[in-house]
């Protein structure tokens, strides 16, 4: 090769934050926090307090490589933290508070953090906690001086800590692959297991995430995440609002509809994003109140499969535009988003708006997504093949933390664990998590597939399926549904219902009406299904 | 530092391509072409005869780190060019057919080309070249079997060299900072220098292309570049629109009014730009045959500053919005792109369009900007001081191709010659060239302002100021004015005029009416006016 001339500057975190000031310093960003009034400050204030809380972080013995853990919700504070540390060659991990305790406190030590920043309202849990967090040697609550509550663990307030420090800071260039933010998977099962995302997999995921064909972020845009800053920075989007000028909206822990209400009429914000259950709850309050949403034009949901009366709600009454995100911890998150495109447009907006709901999304530039067998062979991009799904990309996983549990291949593919189709326009539709698919004579079957199917048939609530032992054809579906309160609901009426719907080979010899176990996060609980039934099939002819 | 344990997988060209068969594979791309008809296919079918291409490239002998030239205009083969040579691990030189005769000749025997792609209507130029190209091997004319002319160079057709390879290609991936392509800056004094784009820069500058703040490509655009692809790949537009899934149409060298409305037209174009001449041209055909420009709604425009009337004419007459680009070869070229925010919007239309069509642009994402004075301290931006403007960023020149030239200091900043102002919304404005800035009683003379001044004059066709040695002041203006054939114009007439628009001591003691020396690319010839005027001070009294 012969080497180009040009700067082989490294991509910096700091750099995003500075462009932001010298672009847009006037732009805002307002974050509603816990007990204490709505904060309000533009992209130039805020960089001078960013400047603080590093000079902070250095005074308390933070240098490079060192790890500091937030326990915090979507703040400009914890904003701040998304800057400083990396800023300093630090590394933030954004601890999840949604883990179990013995989690939390897993990764807070896993991490080797030395420095718990945490929200006003973590407090007791932090007190149950101190004795088992050796590493940890100061608490800061982020909080101003005032409602400052020291507790047990002698916390101290962020606002004072930063306070007297210097506003500006000379932010050092240095390796670009250096970790920056460390987050956990929330695994089912095992425990979690950390992913250490560099400068260059942030900048370059920030850079993409705002393409037309992704989030579509511009200056004109108002910013809400209701996706958590712990999971995998919300999206990236605390670095992709600053990278496009967007004004940013932080909703702190308040995802209830009138306190997201609040937020979406007086900022006029204009794109939001989280799990359903958000937006089935904001939904609903509109219904009740008889308000609209605003200014609000498009709304990104992950986390689960889009339900289509939200999408078809949004659109019909509300005119906006409801798009899904598909991605891991393991790829920053974004894998995929589902944008339209003009030859899905051609087709008409029933189609348009069909596939836009039921496809996980469409390839992103930066990612690269493709299908195997179990040999490891790649199959068609022909919407039909469903294969193992591996993505490869500057922004997805190599390795875990400190842990021998395999990342990446040799060539860069990392094994998501589920199973998909794309398509030769570019989208990707998952039919399956590896574990829960199930093979039959050969052929794969969907268990999503027929548990979509399932909850569309009148009085079921969830549904459930897995695979079973089967001597002849070695596994079959076995359907587990769950009727609403009150509903009358027949293993023969789902099979009628069913029968119409699926293809003929995958309907399940055994229909149960029975309650439907879930995970925390709201998921059917596949481990509880087959511990009840796959592993004993006498018991499964009834 | 913490190394990040995310994939470092480098960022290469070739991916660029793969991404737009894998997720807008339909897409067309619509090419004029030299005596053949218009050329359409879509991106799968491109990149197929891209793997041809390269498959041919190593049939002639190239490998990582070889040189090819192209002389070549915009058209489908040149655009297969751009990314099979880099695909390689080779680099395209981009010859500069604008350059005179030697300097063409001088930047391919400077690049090392041992293959000359070209164009059939530069046979006769090659074949008058032919024996001072001792490094080429090969003539490749861009041109299919039956309109071959070998002339005297044993020419070769293009498509017959491609034919019969394979349509796959494995495209390695290695060192990102690997060169891909080379451009020679036109520069009027010395000899033409080199800038080695490398895998690296592109990507990156593709990537911020694209963004909202700056071209604001999507799926939904239709890009036709009038800018040249030998001019800094014409803007990286071929690498931003396959990230981006947009309809390219390519207008080879036909820039006059009538061609570039058909391709306006019939291939719905929504996006296009180049230098204010040719759209002098179009407006002017629009006004003589009464059409509109169709689904075109932005143009943009670079080389030289946008003219009022022009932005105007688009805007109120055609509904297209006028934006302007300003960069270097050294800069690949984005620099800064004056695109709109909410800031400048919330002051009403007219000061937005002011904003927009006087200054060179606003700041853009991955390339950072700072003015200085004379003993290189930073200077505010305040929108008032003027001083150097320096450049830096991952798409900014380090070092020219095999020169001593100097190419950035050694905090990577790169001084572009020009002398501009930064204000707080993040726009730059360029005040003069730092060569021909004039330097009076130690403060600063804009020669741009008093020449834009003064063309508003009624009668003035075109100004040019130069600084003449003064006794007392060190340095003075000295304004020439060329009229308009047959308008009467007198130094007493345009002082007036001047005297209420712009600051009284700019005021020029000397104004000359006298005919305008024009550099080729219609720029007013400082150098000829110093010869003729600032080295001959009696003369100036006159």
């Amino acid at each position: 090769m012969m080497r180009g001339l040009m700067q082989d500057r490294p991509l910096m975190i700091s750099d995003i934050l500075s462009h932001a000031v010298a672009a847009h310093g006037d732009q805002e960003i307002v974050s509603r926090l816990v007990d204490e009034p709505i904060w309000r400050y533009d992209y130039a204030a805020c960089a001078a307090r960013v400047a603080q809380a590093a000079h902070m972080l250095e005074a308390l013995g933070i240098g490079p490589g060192d790890r500091v853990t937030s326990l915090a919700w979507n703040t400009h504070r914890h904003f701040e933290l998304l800057y400083a540390a990396p800023g300093i060659g630090a590394v933030l991990h954004t601890a999840n508070p949604r883990l179990s305790e013995d989690q939390i406190l897993y990764t807070i030590n896993h991490a080797g953090s030395s420095i718990l920043f945490f929200e006003r309202n973590f407090l007791p849990l932090i007190e149950k906690f101190r004795t088992r967090l050796p590493a940890v040697r100061r608490f800061v609550m982020l909080s101003d001086a005032e409602r400052l509550d020291p507790g047990e663990v002698d916390a101290e307030s962020y606002e004072v800590l930063i306070a007297g420090y210097s506003t500006k800071y000379n932010w050092p260039a240095f390796d670009e692959n250096s970790g920056a933010v460390l987050c956990y998977t929330s695994g089912t099962t095992g425990d979690p297991k950390g992913v250490l995302y560099s400068h260059r997999s942030i900048v370059l995921h920030g850079m993409a995430g705002g393409l037309s064909g992704a989030l579509a972020l511009s200056a004109f845009d108002c910013v809400m995440p209701c996706a958590s800053l712990y999971h995998c920075t919300a999206w990236g989007l605390p670095y992709a609002v600053a990278i496009n000028g967007c004004k940013l909206v932080l909703p702190c822990d308040k995802m209830d509809g009138p306190s997201l209400h609040e937020l979406i009429v007086n900022e006029s914000v204009t794109f939001s994003g989280g799990v359903p259950t958000i937006w089935t709850m904001y939904l609903a309050f509109l219904e009740q109140t008889g308000q609209s949403t605003a200014m609000l034009n498009r709304v990104v949901i992950g986390g689960s499969a889009v339900p289509h009366a939200m999408a078809e709600t949004f659109k019909r009454k509300h005119g906006v535009s409801v798009r899904q995100i598909w991605g891991m911890t393991e790829t920053s998150p974004i894998g995929v988003l589902s944008t339209p495109t003009p030859q899905l447009a051609a087709m008409g907006e029933d189609q348009l708006d069909e596939v836009l709901w039921t496809r996980q999304g469409r390839l992103q530039f930066g990612i690269q997504l493709k299908i195997v067998d179990d040999e490891g062979v790649e199959l068609p991009r022909d919407g039909e093949s469903a294969g193992r799904l591996l993505v490869r990309g500057p922004w997805v996983i190599d390795s875990y933390f400190k842990s021998d549990a395999p990342g990446a291949d040799a060539d860069g593919w990392f094994d998501t664990g589920d199973i998909a189709t794309l398509d030769r326009l570019g989208f990707m539709r998952i039919t399956d998590r590896a574990k829960d698919v199930i093979k039959s004579g050969g052929e794969w079957i969907s268990s999503i597939d027929i548990e979509n199917a399932a909850v569309a048939c009148p009085g079921v609530r969830v549904a459930g399926v897995i695979g079973v032992y089967d001597p002849k054809w070695e596994e079959r579906p076995l359907l587990v549904v769950e009727p609403h309160p009150g509903a009358t609901v027949t293993p023969e009426g789902v099979r009628t219902f069913l029968s119409e719907r699926i293809t003929r080979w995958w309907l399940p010899e055994t229909i149960l009406v029975a309650e439907v176990p879930l995970t925390a996060t709201g998921k059917v609980d596949k481990k509880r299904l087959r511990d009840t039934y796959a592993r004993s099939p006498m018991q499964v002819g009834a």
